[in-house]
């Protein structure tokens, strides 16, 4: 037993507390507040464990997925969350994560901490399978929210439908059965006035 | 494609949102708030992930383990939390949570939600080695925030140092490695006086 390895992993395990201050853009679908990075990882792997079977390619892996979405978020710990529709912020964002990655990753034996950073990594890349199945929950959570909230964050941003689409396209490919879907509810978004229609952009009118 | 099937599953996926309003007696460790079902299960898969190499029983399948995490607490998206060291609360406890059992779970088609409904009676059991393993984090992660907020759930139910051996007192033989840890962070919360020493309870002088 190496008391340093499991001080190390403990440490770790205080540190990620901080998930539960990270506020996302994104409303509890009952409006009483933002959701935090710890409750959307959650949500995400309930999303994954429940619509598992809709995955596009079917050696998409649960046990990795859910590891996957559970530590997809930590560098947010340090580097903060990164609206989506927000293009200052998306321009630094990759340095702000990489250098949280190195401090935070550092905290868990190195082999553990390697391992992490590596299953951040591939779902940032989003080319294995598992990677593009996870995504794709990341993708179908804050549109679910959306959808129930009425279109909070969209509103928030003056986000329109062709933004939506950039985001949530790739679902068509990673979970192809869903995206009818995902097309009837931003159908209804767009119609109810909660999603600005492509031309209606205020920014290319 | 069922469609019936999809509707039923995001209905589920929404419905649990709630997870982020039910609010656990546990401080967040930097006091800002209470923590929520939904961040304390995601905290017990970070944790059942990181320390799964100190499980007594090697056959414990970490996929198990954390599909068991993930939704050992939904019940209380109906029942409410209980707070551990609340005698009245428990004595209505198993009732309540099956009653709400029955209503939640009934969301999902059919055989998921007779999945979901046994994985969380599984861990109630705690008899098999995966659900020995995931109480064993659902007996630590409070412990450690406990720690870290120098004894908050405890100072505020009163709490003696023989309740919170109950509780944890599993871990010992779930996890073993560990629990010289436990031992000495208990004997510390004693000493600095977050805990009332078992001779000193109030209750039984």
């Amino acid at each position: 037993m190496d008391k340093r390895r499991l001080e190390k992993q403990i440490n770790f395990l205080a540190e990620i507390d901080k998930m539960k201050s990270v506020y996302r853009q994104t409303l509890l679908m009952d409006r009483s507040r933002r959701e935090t990075d710890a409750e959307h990882s959650w949500h995400l792997a309930m999303m994954a464990m429940t619509l598992l079977e809709y995955r596009q390619d079917p050696s998409a892996d649960l046990l990795r997925v859910l590891r996957m979405v559970l530590v997809h978020d930590l560098v947010e710990i340090y580097a903060g969350d990164t609206f989506a529709y927000d293009p200052e912020g998306n321009k630094t964002k990759e340095k702000r994560e990489k250098e949280a990655a190195d401090r935070l990753f550092a905290i868990l034996p190195e082999e553990q901490g390697a391992e992490y950073r590596a299953l951040w990594e591939e779902f940032d890349r989003q080319e294995t399978p598992d990677a593009r199945f996870a995504v794709a929950m990341d993708r179908l959570q804050p549109f679910l929210s959306n959808y129930m909230t009425q279109g909070h964050t969209w509103k928030l941003g003056h986000v329109t439908e062709d933004q939506v689409r950039g985001r949530v396209g790739m679902i068509r490919e990673a979970v192809p059965e869903i995206w009818p879907w995902v097309e009837e509810m931003l159908a209804e978004c767009v119609q109810k006035g909660w999603l600005i229609p492509a031309s209606r952009d205020p920014q290319h009118p």
